[in-house]
């Protein structure tokens, strides 16, 4: 066999398979209570509304312009749709400012492309969602942690990226419910974060993939609508905005879209005319079809589904849960973030629990770009029922208590 | 309005709105004939055969696993379909060998990503396919001429190279009815092409985009085919097979594939995983639902219409060029390449021609890699009928005639 290492670039390095995704597929099993996967409930998708909507391009006229090739910036009317949701949640824009993707993951791969030289660094915070890292990896970034309330001054940054060789380029976070930790960021954190970016004249990544997922609270602001409201029009913005229909109408389209000034938009354009063209012409139809007649009935069925496993996953947590172990208490989106008392490992105990609780779930680290947190693990409650919750969080305690015993 | 310039990664400098396609925009009138676009004509899509596919997907057991997230190399059974179809083609591979793409330009956009590091040099025909200069381009390498049939030796490319301050990475050439040029690359130069790379020791893309489209004479093996033949397994060959359905059945869909040893095949699905998770899930349901069942016989009828319009434009352009030009007879795909006399500029006669004789085509100097090549053009005959094809080729011979006469 050929040795390939030599021939490919240096970003190739970058780019490893993650123990936790190969260790996730041996775990779908049907005996196993799954906590681990992020991804939406199946049985919830709006598959009625997604087959009225193909079989009306095909019944239509415009089965031809479905399946041809299309403009890189995405279907008109469903950016026109996006342009009135977006007003909505206090960001005026217009259609040139909206450009769909293939999933909010193709946004955030983009973004890395648009920014990132290699040495360059990337503000996240510890942790952050894998997919950004796994994104941005490609670039060959460093990381720098982002703190949201406002601990770090930006000199402190601007010194650590200078001496890493690079200069800030950008925060990415996670505004609402995030994954992996559930928590959102507040109000005067958000608008620190502009003070921030001005500060030091970087791009602000907003990703609101959960953020129409609210089961509690007052909606926050998004950061680009804060920003907008200050500086009066979103041309002189630097908060991007990324979003996505995986979680509300369907991932298996990949449709999903980004929201920013038409400098930024035009720049990812061009990306993705040279990258793949375009996102898919009839699933962008088909999203649009859903997404007009359909988008608040279906938002409404999935949140009071997910509040439901939601208030389960809490109550057994206090319930079963011992003495050291903390967690968060998610508004919204689909998942729990545990803290295990100090020198514990979510993955030694993921293999413990494997054998013998049968409850899956993700350990920590791998969402941390310095690969500490190990005694942290993600619970998702969007794909299990309350009588499964229950079940699995009672095994998980049970293991946990376990292992806390033994250790002392 | 900000400045973002300063903010952008290097390689977005090379990231340019291409002039022929802005112009191209403005062509898009009932009164133009346009021989321009390389699109499939949309009369010629197996419509009731994919509205078949989904109606049979919402109607079946599978409609929530075809909604769903799914995995980053593809649907097996699509795979499983390619896997029997490179066999037809002298290409013996696994499922594993397999892997699917948001069509064949999101394979070059990820080989350029795999394998050029900044200032590598990737080999390439003058001219060669506009698509791949874009995806490369991103990953910011020089361009080496490829010369098909070896009047180079491996050292001069090697030495550029080293000159330029990389090395040579990648071959990348389209062998069969070429985008732009329609010409296929011989037996002879096949070989050829296997000993170069194997004495430099650099990877083979065979751009296979238009292989299915011949219309006259026999067919050539692919390259890949002919390496496996001489080194016994396909896990020992260097070339990397990129192909797709958007000239068969339907570019809206976006579905291609590679075929190559599961060394490339391994990392590409890793970088997949990072960039957009997967194709959509649906749409390669939807393709393997009608590649299984109508595959030959819409081939074969697309075969028939294209052939009609190719010799019609054979006759016309026999019929109405001026002496002093040029053509390629391609014996399949979509494209005549046109070589005007020395001096004569091509978008010259783009712009004159939109006013005067309302033809579209496309000047073919932005298919070189270093700008050469002012007095070539590209005619695609494949959306316009007979009819139109002989009335434009009659006022494109009348306006270059017309412009040789003003030269002289």
């Amino acid at each position: 066999m050929l040795n390939w290492d030599h021939m490919f670039a240096t970003r190739s390095s970058k780019m490893r398979a993650s123990e936790i995704r190969e260790l996730l597929k041996l775990l779908d099993q049907p005996d196993i209570i799954s906590f681990a996967g992020g991804i939406p409930d199946p049985a919830l998708f709006p598959a009625e509304a997604f087959q009225a909507a193909y079989t009306d391009i095909f019944a239509g006229n415009q089965v031809n312009s479905a399946l041809q090739y299309s403009v890189s910036e995405g279907y008109k009317p469903l950016r026109e749709w996006l342009v009135g949701e977006m007003a909505k949640i206090g960001i005026p824009c217009d259609v040139d400012n909206v450009f769909i993707t293939s999933g909010s993951q193709q946004a955030l791969d983009y973004l890395g492309k648009l920014f990132l030289s290699p040495k360059d660094t990337a503000l996240v915070t510890w942790p952050t969602y894998l997919g950004a890292l796994q994104a941005f990896n490609a670039y060959e970034p460093n990381y720098d942690q982002l703190s949201v309330t406002g601990n770090r001054t930006p000199g402190s940054y601007e010194a650590t990226a200078i001496n890493m060789g690079g200069r800030v380029k950008f925060a990415y976070l996670s505004t609402d419910f995030s994954n992996p930790t559930g928590e959102t960021v507040d109000l005067a954190a958000r608008q620190h974060l502009i003070d921030m970016a001005d500060e030091m004249d970087i791009a602000l990544i907003e990703d609101g993939a959960y953020q129409s997922l609210r089961y509690e609270g007052e909606a926050v602001s998004p950061i680009l609508a804060l920003e907008i409201a200050r500086k009066g029009s979103i041309e002189e913005t630097r908060t991007i905005y990324c979003g996505s229909f995986s979680k509300t109408l369907a991932p298996g389209l990949r449709v999903g879209f980004v929201v920013a000034n038409t400098t930024v938009i035009r720049k990812l354009v061009l990306m993705k005319q040279a990258a793949d063209l375009h996102s898919s012409t009839i699933n962008q139809i088909a999203i649009a079809h859903v997404a007009e007649r359909h988008f608040e009935a279906q938002v409404a069925k999935i949140k009071a589904a997910y509040n439901a496993r939601r208030l389960a996953m809490l109550a057994a947590l206090d319930q079963y849960m011992p003495a050291g172990t903390v967690w968060t208490r998610p508004e919204g989106g689909m998942f729990i973030w545990v803290t295990l008392p100090e020198g514990m490992d979510g993955a030694d105990l993921l293999s413990h629990s494997i054998k013998t609780e049968k409850v899956a779930f993700v350990p920590g680290q791998a969402f941390f770009a310095d690969r500490s947190g190990a005694n942290t693990l993600r619970l998702s409650f969007s794909c299990a029922n309350e009588q499964m919750i229950d079940e699995g969080i009672k095994r998980l305690g049970r293991l946990i208590a376990g292992a806390i015993a033994e250790a002392i």
